[in-house]
């Protein structure tokens, strides 16, 4: 299979939802997309919601500069919260999203990460529980996954092979996802 | 939710696939189970199939004489291929079955180490593909996920969650396992 050329960066504060990360950084990679994990914060090693220590390959501030195909915002009730919190993440998700690049985000990273720094302004979105609550802007839609323009949510960690072959779709092509879907024994977006 | 006295283990080798172990690691651990992931190799730094350094909580080494309740085999290609090479792995595998605590097996694994190392003795399994066809122990069933007594199964990585919760279920009790499922939008095995 040959390499993509699409980029695509995930973007992991400490107490990231282990499995929302992995599983979508495995799907993206089976589609030989070039894949960097992105510690945001100063030191490259991360420790998940769950306590596993994880090396990412780049510190956000040594790519702050650059502009991935699609950004990914997993969930964690601390990942997300610091996420959002941080200033450095907000800069380069409003970037990203000014220039019309993919922004995908899972479970409470909707809430948190783009609601609560009003990225969203009206857009439609779907995140994890009531965190949608907290914050007013964008609109939550009760849905597993939502689509608006360059803006991907999915609602949580049962979500994620959803969440993650329906990002792979819009930079692979549906062809290579399904395929992919077929290898790993997930059914494809859509069908039963 | 009190912290569950049921013990497992998660042996990983270099190339064990990424979201097979680290579903299984978040869910157990959602379930407040007493989770080890053992590097089954000299340093406690094991980088996965698609190339993320993952650090374990210890090294096989260092607890190959303890008794879990559970051990979990993870796949990828090269990963299983490596636990089932490694007579350390095989003999904490055999030591596990012989006492009867539960040895589960997803993907590639339940071949590669279970059947290559004839730990099946006949019992019924399922594995990716057809690895099922490279060695002749244990009778190979096309089904997504297998219980036989101690040996638990899964296919791949697409019913990951399933193992895992399957295992979950059988620590933890269905009912904690159930409400896990249900708070991250999965459906309960068996259930739709």
């Amino acid at each position: 299979m040959k390499a993509m050329d699409k980029t695509v960066a995930i973007l992991m504060a400490s107490g990231f939802e282990d499995a929302e990360t992995i599983v979508t950084l495995d799907i993206l990679r089976r589609l030989q997309l070039q894949v960097e994990v992105l510690a945001c914060q100063s030191e490259p090693q991360v420790t998940s919601y769950f306590k596993l220590p994880v090396q990412a390959d780049a510190l956000l501030g040594e790519r702050s500069s650059v502009l991935y195909d699609a950004i990914v915002l997993p969930g964690g009730p601390q990942g997300a919260r610091k996420l959002g919190a941080n200033p450095e993440v907000v800069a380069f998700v409003k970037a990203h999203d000014a220039a019309g690049r993919i922004v995908a985000a899972i479970c409470s990273a909707g809430a948190h990460v783009l609601s609560q720094n009003k990225i969203l302004q009206g857009r439609s979105y779907t995140c994890s529980g009531e965190n949608h609550k907290l914050y007013e802007d964008g609109q939550y839609l009760d849905q597993d996954i939502v689509e608006d323009g360059n803006i991907l949510s999915g609602r949580g960690l049962g979500l994620v092979f959803e969440f993650a072959l329906t990002l792979g779709a819009r930079l692979a092509g549906r062809a290579m996802a399904e395929k992919v879907a077929g290898h790993i024994y997930v059914p494809f977006p859509g069908k039963q």
